[in-house]
């Protein structure tokens, strides 16, 4: 038995030819999941201190703390972005290891880095509003500390705030890694490309999808199992799938979407201070102000 | 480029001023998440001993390895709960580090330490009883074991066991780290607050939301996606959220809720053997042995 | 307080004789969760090399990586499997540690790792066939490194087709072992037993059931909230649930399930070309290019 492994070995080995499109051999590595996953506990720990890895933090120290995690921030942020952005050339250009041009992508991947860790005050005081949405908006919070430490919602907002910043400055394919991380460990769905205004809380959360390219505003209230998606994707001549066009709703803001509903389709508009319903199923506008409800429960009662 | 990051860094430290509800810098650190999560693996391998970490247990060293793990669960405990009361003190009488006081933390954190361990041969009563219905209720199921390593439901179930007795002993903020981690790695949220009692079940999970206020009697079987939820939330003269009220339903004994019904209120009351049919959306009382389900399907089938 | 932890501790130990259903105390240890756990992240690196753990590889180093991950694999496969088929023959004998007979549990085991091991060619050719679904499915998707790295759906599928070669190899307890593990992590739960074709995706995913008995054909694709679900079970005289036989549906090829429906039923046939809609509720067959909806949205508008 033992003495079939080689030959065995050999067949899957053969299949990274003839199967060839989910394998990456070659001499330039694509960015590491690993590295990516450490990188955004490292921002957590920059933008939450005292609440995560390092314990007695004060005055006194937090600023070795920072300036280390910073630091170290760079080096992997650099890196990371290095690869994805020589990779995305390869894909666009069929080449291998950036070949065939002179891009410095160490030196873009740098200055994107940089940028992208000069975003951070702004971050922090978007996830404060957040945090603050959650104990306004949850009669179970004791404190904001629960929140910080507990709610998926929160984790789920604030990997997507970073995400978003790195999707702005066009890295590729690290700002998925890390929301689809957040997926994993929330069940709550935000793409990087969604564009979410201050105060949002997201309660509960499992089951949450917010595409691309939603559009949400301030102090917006969003339950469990709560879809921002697509009606349908239009489609070019060949039957190909149109990317990158606007497909998913816009909500304004102080709007609130209980339990389980879907809004669907990129001309969607849900008008400020409007409240949907739990289940309810919207693919049109509707203005300001608006409740939206199922109309009869449509029940039947009957003895077992 | 690297020579902006110390400035980069004085910015971010500069909000741990300007945006201070999200940092927590002192002396008296808050507890740690890890090691809550640490505390709940130890109580998982008293509970399920023989299932988990260790290997080759049997009757003449369990006690050795259990003596060691009640040693060890002791101290941390201790250590967490004592920082969990101090850290509650300084939010209600805003001091630091339990100060203006002469409060032995410690020495009520391990009071209620050992409160907590001396609960654990009931909770092993009531798990045993959850694993059964388990197996009762799900034709999939080959045998405990198999419950036991793999079900979702038996995860959830058993840390929030765990941390309602902890929220019974007024312990704060521990109780929600414990739930929302098995939230995390199970997609099913359970508030340590709610009451449950024997013979509890649910299959796959995913999406199941029970609030802090529900009272669960014996042998209700629960399917994914399941809220029983909120129907409003209560406000004071100035518009905040009253907190503490009934607002989650009572469901009594031997009641199915089938997948991705929602049951709503605190003044709602599932009578004992009842049915709640799938994506019923329920905010009243019924019956004892009634019937709930959508009255006609309403659907359309056309040619595509 | 710390002295009353020797007696603590000896009313948990004599739990484990009370309330003997959920411990495993003896010398023939179960199938180790960690274990298993590792079994399937060594697979995910063979089946997708580059993407995962080790950077850097290429056509001179894959074979040596690869060799030392199939020689691993089958060592540990081989001794989990030997211990899940005894453990099996203890359940079905009521033994310990497979005594009153000669069965080399070890020898089987091999065999069937070898056997599992030889079928990962035709595993990878169906994930092949799964990303690229993805790809030509979802229009947020930007190459098919992102869909491998990133997509909750590839990674439940992936861990499915695994799981359900053991499944057919009639491999005891592991394979459900392997996909609780997936659906804890990505919100999809699909059982091992069900049968499902190539070009499968699960867009979103988290929410989604599989049962048992489902039978897939290709190119379905199926997005969050969806089950594929059981009706209800038969039971025997003595009211116990009659384990095995087909409860959930059948899919044809080319069907789209759109988010949070339900299908039920082993009778249901979805025939090929089928879409059914959003939160739609099926328990009945539909024949071929059939377009299932709810009939109207039954939605009502009022001013705040």
């Amino acid at each position: 038995m033992k003495e079939d492994l080689p030959d065995l070995t050999r067949r899957i080995l053969e299949t990274y030819q003839s199967i060839g499109k989910i394998n990456h051999l070659g001499h330039c590595p694509l960015p590491s999941l690993n590295s990516v996953i450490e990188i955004v506990d490292d921002l957590k720990e920059v933008l939450f201190p005292g609440y995560r890895r390092r314990q007695n933090l004060h005055a006194g120290n937090v600023a070795f703390h920072v300036g280390n995690l910073i630091d170290a921030l760079h080096d992997s942020l650099t890196q990371q972005i290095a690869r994805a952005l020589r990779h995305e050339h390869d894909l666009r250009h069929d080449t291998e290891c950036g070949a065939g041009n002179d891009i410095d992508f160490e030196a873009l991947g740098q200055a994107k880095a940089v940028q992208f860790l000069s975003r951070l005050p702004k971050v922090r005081g978007l996830l404060a509003s957040d945090v603050q949405a959650a104990y306004d908006g949850d009669p179970a919070a004791t404190s904001l500390d629960e929140i910080i430490f507990c709610y998926p919602g929160v984790e789920a907002i604030t990997v997507q705030r970073l995400a978003h910043e790195l999707y702005e400055l066009r890295v590729p394919i690290i700002p998925r890694m890390m929301t689809e991380w957040a997926h994993g460990r929330t069940g709550i769905d935000i793409h990087p490309g969604a564009r979410i205004g201050p105060s949002f809380f997201i309660d509960h959360g499992t089951g949450v999808v917010i595409g691309e390219t939603c559009d949400i505003a301030s102090h917006v209230t969003i339950y469990q199992g709560v879809t921002l998606g697509a009606l349908s994707f239009p489609r070019d001549a060949n039957g190909n799938i149109i990317r990158g066009k606007k497909r998913h709703p816009t909500i304004e803001d102080h709007v609130v979407i209980y339990a389980n509903a879907t809004v669907l389709g990129g001309d969607t508009v849900v008008g400020a201070g409007s409240a949907i319903g739990a289940s309810v199923s919207l693919m049109k506008s509707v203005p300001p102000k608006t409740v939206v409800t199922v109309e009869k429960p449509n029940l039947k009662f009957r003895e077992r």
